[in-house]
């Protein structure tokens, strides 16, 4: 067996029983996912996933870069390419590697997917590669590996997509159509048009103008469009917004000042330091926005992204090379605080790629401010031992019900049933400390075990 | 019970009889509370406590910095009011909220003194919230709960408190002239006339000219008033100042450099900029004059004071939103160091809300210079977890020896012993480790707990 | 007994019994030690250690920083004298003081040494002080105690030594000579020749031009004269460089540039900003000779050297009183990496004094750039908890196989078998707990253990 039932439990028998105990209450819950990178149209298709390469390799920048940074070259693994010509030499080389992957969550992933999905119970190896690729391509071909099918296997109550402004989203459109009962929700993520250094970006801004009908080369028109392009999310059920930007900078200038820094960034006269301004001033904008529309606002700062010139010229965007930084939370965020901070209506959703700030500055800001709440670990820190920093170092300064329980955030759709599985052990695990220290009593454990599963990501993301 | 007698402890059996042992051989050693902002006046007046609200949730920023980030308002809760004039309604509010604490040691402190104090052995909740309230409202116009009554019945050795240097110090000045035997000191704490960014900064320098009969609006009479100052608080039983600056920084002027930015910063034309060179001038001021009288001196920086405008602006200082920064050490305290880091009549305790300076910063200037100590964690950090990682990221490289058992650092006086218990159950739990990881001897750490309990805080000040 | 046969292992008895057996298939693999500061005389001349203070006080920064931090004077422990007049006296005041390294690595290393080497089995104190002083002494003048019976003793394979490009290498090629099986090679460290602001910089500049017959006072002359002291390393064994700057700044100039900013260091005409840039610079020069020269490159940026200008005035460098700051690499590696980054043919070890980069920014470059490896936890982090908190932060993002094993990193050639003892009783600790929280199997376990001993050292320095 790949996968052993008390897998990543404190291996102390008494904090073991009391973990056992509460995953067993949330192990079965509906999954609710609110931020990810599946793609609408797999529903809105319901067409067969193509092969084990395509499916579990080439998009999941997780298990490339971990080739990569062992000489696997790009190439080899055929990165990039719209189809793979030769998925199983493709495999065979991932097989060869799969030792990489040793005390890494991807691997935790990949083994739940294999044995929960497949029935394969033996570890992967260059020896029994091809069985693997033929037992994952044959079911592959059977409707219960169809991406509806899955949906409802894992038992997903409602799954978000991440949605450029310009998107059309005729694939949500297309499943809310036919009548299927799965729920995906757009979320709405500006950044190609709020972010002046995302590539052909006043292309971008002047696509927008067109879809919403509004002068986007002027500052009013600009903000009127995007309240718009959100109404039509909203319309399709999008109740969150997401915002990747560099730093958590925000500003908040007066409407003059944003208009004529507007206008320069839209003639590119604006320089590096007043694109930083120009996005700062765009989360505030969209704060406000918040405000009225009532979307939730995600901010996921702290990447440097495309950080490997020459991977991003060759492969593009989102391919393993985006590199944490140190980020500021604590003078970057107050311009927006001040503006918005103390509105109880509002809502917030932090995220950091740099662990420093969870007991310096996150939990601190979300123990304090009405308006903000803490995601969960994030990317780099999905994993068992990011999430038992996170719950350590946040939550004695603003404890549980400032946090909003767990995001998938995955292209790999396969690994969603993994990762909440992941997630949901690590929180009874956490509990159960808490618990077995006379921290916390056990009828709370339970409750908090449920709300750390689904209360607190279903009202943090109003679904 | 609210209570468990392990409670704390790690959960393994061996290092848990380990950690019991040690603890029982420190649990009712006096308390030593060399740094807190407990008031003089209780103990002068020794008045009854007014009723439960005013007790516990309105001057405890911990506790209503929760509810608010959860949308209860600092209005409803009667925060910053003289009096409270619906207690019982302030209190049932509270109640109703207490499930926010879980996992906190706001909570533990809470059910300590619930359970050790009024007897109380059933949680908190709204349910038994008038129940409470009743049973501690009663219990609070007795005798044994009178502040003198408390401070005795909590085994206190001593407790100082932190002051102004205008401040007349009539309390401590009664306490003393009382004739009661419990041991209050004051802590001189120059923040409002050596920050020119504090209040009515300007007019506290005259007051203090006007106090000691010194010309402080020139550099050298400031000095003498300060040094004046400094002998007024040390002829009522001060041993120590305090500093709560924004940053680490210090400097070293020579002295008509320095006259001369006194001067600007008293005419109000020094920038902030020149306002922060002031401020680190004055710590090595303040060291030097330590180097003469002998007065231990802590650092508390890195806090960004009244980080939330609206809040503060309603409320005031010390409502719950100051909010940690990035610290540095390394730089910050060279011109210090270079001056007086070599001496080894003087202390310098340390304290950080970064703890990503532990390991790096302070545990490695601590472990060499002979001037410096490292405080107990601070603040945020005052929690079962943070009290781990202290010991842990500092420990191997400085030692044991040179940091300074623990500070309570509290306005709640009720969470004097809480707070001790969990600082003794902490360092009892990671001595317990160590001994059964056989990386320290028993006799040692018997030894050692009553060192961190009792012996470094006497020695390091001076008490 | 002053070492437990279990000591280190986790406390929990089935985790404990796994890292035992992980611990027995790698106790007794021979020593690879690849980067140290040992000293080569000692294995060319092979003459007895004179006195038990001139090995364990005098030479060991870690042992006199503590003393000194606790108020012991340099001077009394006469460091920085070439001989100790007194060394019995030293040797009391080090036993004296012995309970300050309570809780430190230290204190593991010397009773390791005292009980393996020494046969002493008595806690060293106050009391026994003479007897463990006459002890050592007498041992140290028997033929089992030259370094050279040691170093076979130690079952030591390979051990590097850190060279100046100026030094003659006569001690290496002497051993080279002599015969002996030992395996001892130099360390190619240019960092008096490629940082201006060494001491004496400009004269080693000119020392370097005469012993290598290169025009020294311009770049390309420069850059030949380092080239031509490489292959004079590499005769003598080298396999590796390494550098340890203030920051991990690298820059990528063209030629032109380089050869002006040089010229300007030269003649003592660059400022602070631009001895950082040629540094940076030296860098990225540095890495392009590895790939043609095949020496594996090692960065350890972040210290502050000679923080304490009294200590440095009297006592030189090296004398405690380096403190690590805050490091970044995301950004300051980015010339060099867009330069050479994607090379799989070369190797470049990143080390850290600022943990806070384990997992924001290490673990994430080292889990996608192919020529980039991690080095073990280095200096004030080469510690227990400094080896768990490696391994839990960088584990699960960059994998085992992008760390390089262990360093030992030392002046103290009696510490060499106990460091490589806690480094393997650490990691095997942590591999316990994977397996026992069936995160890893224990086939991969034990495979993993031989890999974190031995292979993955010798596969990154190319031994």
């Amino acid at each position: 067996m790949l996968l052993h039932a008390d897998r990543l439990f404190p291996v102390d028998p008494d904090v073991r029983g009391i973990a056992r105990a509460l995953y067993a209450s949330v192990r079965t819950l509906p999954i609710v996912s609110p931020h990810g990178h599946t793609q609408a149209g797999w529903f809105a298709r319901n067409e067969f996933f193509p092969n084990p390469a395509m499916l579990f390799v080439q998009p999941d920048h997780y298990v490339y870069r971990m080739l990569y940074s062992q000489g696997v070259s790009m190439d080899a693994l055929e990165i990039g390419q719209p189809e793979i010509r030769n998925p199983r030499a493709v495999w065979r080389l991932f097989a060869q590697h799969y030792h990489l992957f040793r005390g890494t969550p991807t691997r935790m992933w990949l083994d739940y997917a294999f044995q929960e999905l497949f029935g394969l119970e033996e570890r992967l190896s260059e020896r029994n590669a091809d069985l693997y690729y033929d037992r994952i391509a044959e079911l592959l071909q059977t409707e219960a590996f169809r991406p509806r099918a899955l949906y409802e296997r894992f038992g997903i109550e409602v799954l978000a997509t991440t949605d450029s402004p310009l998107d059309s989203l005729a694939d949500h459109a297309a499943i809310r159509a036919s009548g299927w009962a799965g729920r995906i929700l757009p979320t709405f993520r500006p950044d190609p048009v709020v972010d002046p250094e995302f590539d052909g970006f006043t292309a971008r801004i002047r696509e927008l103008g067109e879809q919403t009908g509004e002068d986007t080369q002027h500052w009013r028109g600009y903000l009127a469009a995007l309240r718009k392009a959100r109404e039509r999310f909203r319309a399709l059920g999008c109740t969150a917004t997401d915002h990747g930007h560099p730093t958590a900078q925000t500003a908040d200038l007066d409407e003059s000042q944003a208009a004529a820094l507007f206008a320069e960034v839209i003639d590119g006269s604006a320089n590096a330091a007043q694109q930083e301004i120009f996005r700062a001033q765009m989360l505030t904008e969209m704060a406000k926005m918040s405000l009225d529309d009532g979307l939730v606002m995600q901010i996921h700062p702290g990447s440097v992204r495309n950080h490997n010139r020459q991977v991003y010229a060759r492969f593009g965007r989102d391919t393993g090379a985006d590199i944490p930084h140190p980020t500021n939370y604590v003078d970057a965020l107050r311009p927006l605080l001040d503006r918005v901070g103390n509105e109880p209506g509002l809502t917030i959703i932090l995220f950091t790629l740099d662990e420093s700030a969870y007991s310096r500055e996150l939990a601190p800001l979300a123990g304090h401010y009405p308006s903000l709440r803490l995601g969960p670990p994030w990317w780099f820190h999905d994993s068992p031992e990011g999430m038992l920093r996170f719950r350590e170092q946040v939550t004695e300064t603003a404890g549980f019900y400032n946090t909003v329980g767990f995001n998938d955030d995955t292209r790999a759709f396969l690994s969603i049933p993994a990762r909440h599985d992941v997630a949901r052990r690590m929180d009874c695990s956490f509990l159960a400390r808490l618990v077995a220290e006379h921290r916390l009593e056990m009828d709370e454990a339970f409750e908090l075990a449920r709300e750390l599963t689904c209360g607190l990501v279903r009202q943090a993301y109003r679904l």
